[in-house]
């Protein structure tokens, strides 16, 4: 650890936004004792605004270099960036990243690499931008028995879905308009997709539940084929639609996790998270409802989570995963139902649609903008068909949280008995 | 510290709302590892949900006791309190105190006995309940800039508006419902007077800015002399009327801090904090705007917050109170203007607080409800008179966030080249 006197040495692995913006909070703030000792990049061709001299274009010096304290993160090739913490780690090292793709797909790997070589890995800047969701939950929640951990963790998709409820835009041009104000990432497919949300839904069942999800078994349904009808049909009834990630305990004491777009009314507090805002709904046992927003994306407000990793780092932080030993089971999808609202500008693509969710053709329904469905359907179905939905450019909403089917409720009941034990 | 197999051995001073609600959660969840060893309270004669052996009416004894691990302070007299947490302190003792009116009174002496004998002193639990927000200031903010720290601190006075507002009820009934309730202190004035959210302005200012204010030198205006008119005069502007504490940077780089009543549109995030719940919104440099939201009062939500802080203090958290060393000067009230709205039934008495405030007859109004007066006036002015205004029964609500008089600002700023030369 450096003295008061010497400057912590950070390594700082990609210099993207979230990498420019963090080293400008620290070029700007001199008092911190913090230097940006080296710079690894991938591309020598890119223009930079710093000197070249100040660049490497292999990161592996960094991982060679002894004298460095910290090192950051912040690439967004999940692959190389696994490669590079998991090689910092073995080596016992303190490191942040910001790549919540590497993380929601490693976490368990990293976590014992942290264990076995004694070193140190943080990530708040991977969720939710400058909200600090991760110590919250890890740290100050770390013992409160949580019902939901719920909220639009997507700053892209939600400046989407802000511009277009706006504007009555429809879905190109908002899309094109946050890709120009730099909300996106490199990649819109993930952000527009779900994909993005579900890896940082998955960063924090770990540390809100103990539990270790497998993304890929995570439903995440996107909004790519939104269209202004939709917007139309959930203002209409004083709604908006939001692309909701949720974590939640079940009555039966097991975990069951998706993001997909919700129909939203003006009770919920995720009503007025709008542009690249994020609002995470922590529901605690004891401690009751609490609500975090703020900036979900941006060189600045990312930038800024960077560097209080960094601090917390120096200051021996780790998370605690305090929950690891009694985290409880993940609920399969094949008990699980949702409320959903379903369109597709084709009423004969909506009729199949019906028959692949197991639908009856009495759910469709006929309103000024045209012809909808909704109904409980089984989430496995969902899961099964979601490729198919994606392709044929069906839009999905659901219409509430995710619930265990009926029979699962009755045969269930000693579940519950048991978690409620468990809690007493 | 305790090992993984000895329990943490708690005393535990007061068994009023937070210490039964803490008692409560520690008693529901026997994994945590905590045990609640010793019980103080002061008088043997009231009825007590536990057998009589369970307490003792000596806290001194708990003083005396070096098989304590940690001493929870949760009692509301601040004097008694005050000798308690420093004479633990004197001790190098792991203390929890949710006691803000000690706490904003002592709190450079407490942080400098914390450091003189190595103990360590924590109270998340002091403001704003469950929320996380000391915690949040003090260490991930700890080096980020802020703008400004404000919000709804004071669950009961906000009860009793929401009533106010929801039922047209007048202010007496909505604050007996309050009492009822169980969300109004022993001494309502605390509340009703804004002297409670001023101890926690105070205690959150010594995070989020590194000063120590004197809380006699804070501007507190109360909502005891509101009524139904004032509430409807804003329903009629969209508005709510709510207590807001704000701690915010000046332009001149000086810090300023108040609490009053302010007519709020739906623009602002505390708008929708309804009933007992506390909000704050965080004006980050680089994070941008933070809003928590979480229940403010209550056995088991502020209970919570007590044993987030027991277990940290187990893992070793100390307050940083990094932004000590590069503390900025108060902003003296005699260069501070703030734009206000007066209510009084009786105009004779109107038109006399008017030239206490140096307003000119002119800023007399009558809408339906009656007469009021609007105007900026100078915040050393409701300093100088604000016994007069409470003694006179003068509703006072601010229209704005306070700001440097035309003359300072053109004098000034020199103050704000200096402090952004700081920052830079």
């Amino acid at each position: 650890m450096a003295s008061d006197k010497q400057p912590l040495r950070i390594g700082l692995i990609g210099f993207g936004c979230v990498g420019q913006g963090f080293y400008d909070i620290v070029q700007q703030q001199p008092g911190l004792g913090l230097a940006v000792a080296r710079i690894a990049v991938k591309n020598p061709d890119k223009p930079r605004p710093l000197p070249a001299d100040r660049f490497t274009y292999h990161a592996d010096e960094l991982l060679a270099d002894a004298t460095l304290d910290v090192l950051v993160e912040v690439i967004d090739d999940a692959a190389e960036a696994f490669r590079l913490v998991s090689a910092a780690l073995r080596q016992g090292r303190r490191v942040v990243t910001a790549n919540k793709a590497m993380l929601a797909r490693h976490l368990p790997e990293l976590v014992q690499l942290e264990q076995n070589f004694g070193g140190a890995l943080l990530y708040e800047a991977a969720v939710c931008g400058s909200i600090p969701v991760i110590r919250t939950l890890d740290a100050y929640f770390s013992h409160e028995p949580l019902r939901a951990v719920l909220g639009i963790f997507n700053g892209s998709s939600n400046y989407v879905l802000t511009r277009m409820s706006e504007e009555g835009s429809d879905y190109g041009p908002a899309l094109a308009e946050a890709q120009a104000q730099g909300f996106a990432e490199t990649d819109p497919a993930l952000d527009m997709g779900a994909f993005d949300p579900r890896s940082k839904a998955v960063i924090l069942a770990a540390h809100a539940y103990g539990v270790f999800l497998n993304p890929d078994e995570v439903l995440n349904l996107g909004i790519e084929a939104i269209g202004a009808a939709d917007i139309a049909h959930a203002a209409a009834r004083g709604q908006k639609i939001k692309v909701v990630a949720s974590v939640q305990r079940l009555p039966n004491g097991r975990v069951a996790a998706l993001v997909t777009p919700q129909l939203l009314g003006p009770e919920s507090p995720l009503f007025t998270v709008e542009h690249e805002f994020n609002g995470v709904l922590v529901e605690g046992e004891y401690a009751g409802p609490q609500f975090l927003r703020g900036r979900g994306a941006g060189g600045h407000p990312t930038g800024s989570a960077v560097l209080a990793d960094v601090l917390a780092l120096r200051r021996g932080l780790r998370y605690g995963y305090a929950k690891r030993p009694t985290a409880p089971a993940v609920q399969p999808a094949d008990e699980l139902a949702l409320d959903v609202y379903l369109r597709h500008a084709d009423v004969g693509v909506l009729r199949e649609v019906l028959t692949w969710l197991e639908l009856p053709a009495a759910a469709l329904r006929t309103d000024v903008h045209g012809v909808y469905a909704t109904g409980v359907v089984p989430l496995l179905r969902l899961v099964q068909w979601r490729d198919e939905l994606r392709a044929a450019g069906v839009f999905v909403a659901r219409r509430g949280e995710v619930r265990l089917t009926e029979v699962a409720e009755a045969a269930g009941s000693g579940h519950y008995q048991v978690d409620e034990a468990r809690l007493a």
